[in-house]
């Protein structure tokens, strides 16, 4: 039987030469299952992997039904940065201890993904973010986020205020190191870290986290993921945005930023028997309990 | 111009008979607005304002267009459980300080009531949780709630051990004080006061929030309102149900607390200008940023 | 060389046979060392081992130099309570996995007592708190805590009102599920898991941790283990105070609980090589960081 | 009768021409008591009050017996870092809405520093942190802090990883936004707003806050304010050193910051009548109880 994905895309962590190994594995197992395989072009570089096709993120979008990607979370979010918007599913292969998105042991690798390319698998989306940052009426940064999108004080250390409007409605003016906005996928991240609540992928919503937050009362709050939040900065010495975890841009006194559910979610292959809250309680350690 | 309700019932708080006078004055504003007006019977026995008709709940449910409840958010709580299942929508006019859920003022309830009778208001709609206990095959209570569903250690204070299912999947096993099981609506309640999560009324979700974990990685949880869940008590020198806050039934080891979304939603009236941010801001005092 | 204790007590988790076999190894071990034994007269009911000297508590307190608990930290806490106004000190053998308090365990029981018996041990003081409740002038309670006391609701469930003084200073008038009045060692039980401090051992402070509090910014304090503590019920339909997790009598609107630092400390006995950083690492999976 | 102050030191908030109505005032004031005004040196000029002498702080902590801060907390921090070695105690006049640490208001100014240089007042001490970082063995910084030493992620915004030691033993690893070290008097600043708890100003304790945490059971831990705080960054991109709120170096991989009780404590005089719990109350503004 030809398997379910005609061309599959291999994506490793970047800077590692240790994915060589696994990604000859994984293509000669790609090929054997009768799929084409396509390594991403900078794995290909950084790996010394090169006696398979190559190829940029671009073409990947274009012709790839699935990529494997050999990393972590890292390498999950900017994978899904990138091919989200082409609707190619991604499956994460982790070379150390799972992840919350690469639930694909190495040592599993080959038995797994072979179920997967002969079909036995799920599809679960994960909410995406669209976010841009302008400065009076200049764009200054656009970007997806698969996490979270976080307006953060930046390197004087000095705290930020900041207004929250919620589809033009004032939300609240809060003095704070910073606000998360998280996804139902980013809320496992460093809004879990932030005393942000967990909200299972299939919620349609965000949170709303602040970080250290001047008002005691000011709580995580969880909005329709169809609502636009703005977010705007009233003082600050110097602010930054990320985007799942990486500085993107500056950010000054005035400057907006807008929130709002990404056209297209990512797309995440399961195996068959994944278990959202297995994962959970792995992760989390939540079989322990230490007081009596 | 005829009213948009053609009956309106009048609801107070119980044991209470301060509210003589305002239902005397609601009373004659309804009539004339050119409305019938139905007193609730328990309302009228204690408040003695016996000049109206007078109604059961049951009554209430199968006539009225529109319910007033004069009191706090209690006397809202109550009445949205008799009345949800009625599709009766309900206003509440506030005492004392607003409520999160009662927001008219004594004050401008005039006022505010004749705009509303005369048409101008908004209606939301909030989820309510259907919720049944089994002891092996019996059901030994079945109820609504608004706010939420408790399972609580009981009059010794020890702590409970419990097992979470979510559409049959297990989620976790935990030794704490309590779970609390919140709508939207409840996110603001009890729930809160655990370091539960603010869910904005529109997000189709409930959360799970434990009270005093004993693990210490376990965080409030906010899963689908359309999910299934189920507590199934596994240790318990004694445990109990609450509902709204009210304690409802005694709970035994092995025990089964079932809770899904309510078929029908309660429907909240609100004046022209209410606004969900405005009465969160005010109630927890969000302007108000002491530390420097 | 002769022990450095003469007369060693042995105590029993109580309600258990399970520490038959244990008890007899340490008496032999005891007495191997040159010690007399005596052995906890419920301890010697509840497991059947009657052919070592008995004695009460009382005889306990008069007549040894150490005692030894063979349970869990409830053990501990209990003989803490009875031993601690003696001066007697105390080392815990935990059958289980170890406790906060119970640092021996069951397979290296016999090399670790035949070094604290030979003399190679430390010994650490623990606060311990006497707290007292009055009916208006009445004693209706007197008792030691090494945990805590905590002034709980009770049975329905329904939150109380109180009020704090310290020194006769008016702290805080709180509406919450309780107040949680801790010691050190009672700062890694029943207050973590309601988000109170960890308290190092040697801090001279007792943390009071509200449970659930309405107001939200209301959050845990330190105070001086010289401190006078007084709760005052405001407004409770019931509540209940509990020591050190028991609940031990009911409590009425106008109550007063008095709580301050007892005149003897508890003295744990610890092989050499105790390291409590270590222990709160093992205990509560501070090695584990899941999120990335 | 003479006053308790001989010589009385002016210091005003930097960068601001308002202080000069009050700085006249309070001068006069001094000078109708009987006692001498040195004017803080940058003080006079940023005021532009300079009929009164002036001084340098080290001339101010030579001869003041008491040194006036017009201004917020911030003010006093940086007096408090200058003048505590030289036992200068300090009094807190707030322009604005009155502070943590300034508690006369500008209206009450006359009124209350008259009685206080009549000799009506008390004189509450504060624990002080001396701080040094050391690269290798170089001592890159040394300071006091009156509130918090802070090890913060820099300006990328990245996490970082340290090592906690105390008295040389080690006490965590963690992975984190950073870590807050707070004197009692910190414990109601930053910390506060990390989940930190508060430390009575008496108790001889500093609290060990963690930043966003990764490992979700690491808490709050209080130490004795007699211990030798070490912490070790293990891996940070970036990493910054703030003391009371200010960045005062970068720090890199391998940089250790020790923390201990600095010689000499801050002193704050205080009216008669002064009570801490109060402040707190209205600070944080738990006299109001949202949920019901």
């Amino acid at each position: 039987m030809p398997s379910a994905f005609k061309t599959v895309a291999l994506i490793g962590r970047y800077k590692s030469r240790d994915v060589a190994g696994p990604l000859r594995s994984l293509a000669t197992l790609i090929g054997g299952a009768g799929c084409s395989v396509l390594v991403d072009d900078e794995t290909a570089r950084a790996s010394g992997v090169t006696t398979f096709p190559v190829a940029s993120y671009e073409t990947i979008g274009a012709k790839a039904d699935l990529a494997i990607v050999l990393g972590g979370d890292g390498s999950m979010l900017s994978a899904a940065r990138e091919l989200a918007p082409h609707g190619v599913p991604l499956i994460g292969v982790n070379q150390g201890r799972l992840g919350f998105m690469t639930d694909v042991a190495l040592g599993a690798m080959a038995e797994k993904l072979n179920s997967v390319l002969a079909g036995e698998y799920s599809i679960e989306e994960r909410t995406m973010l669209s976010t841009t940052a302008f400065r009076g009426d200049v764009e200054i940064l656009a970007s997806l986020a698969l996490n979270d999108v976080v307006v953060n004080k930046g390197a004087t250390g000095r705290l930020i205020e900041f207004l929250v409007h919620i589809d033009g409605q004032f939300v609240y003016d809060l003095r704070s190191d910073g606000l998360i906005v998280a996804t139902p996928t980013g809320s496992t991240a460093y809004s879990l870290s932030s005393n942000g609540p967990i909200l299972q992928p299939s919620v349609p919503a965000v949170a709303l986290v602040p970080i250290c937050p001047h008002t005691l009362s000011n709580r995580p709050i969880a909005v329709s993921d169809t609502s636009r939040i703005e977010v705007t900065l009233k003082h600050a010495a110097d602010a930054r945005l990320h985007i799942d975890g990486q500085p993107r841009c500056d950010l000054a006194e005035g400057d907006r930023v807008t929130i709002s559910r990404a056209p297209r979610p990512a797309r995440f292959v399961h195996p068959l028997g994944y278990d959202y809250y297995a994962m959970l309680r792995g992760k989390l350690h939540w079989s322990e309990s230490p007081l009596q």
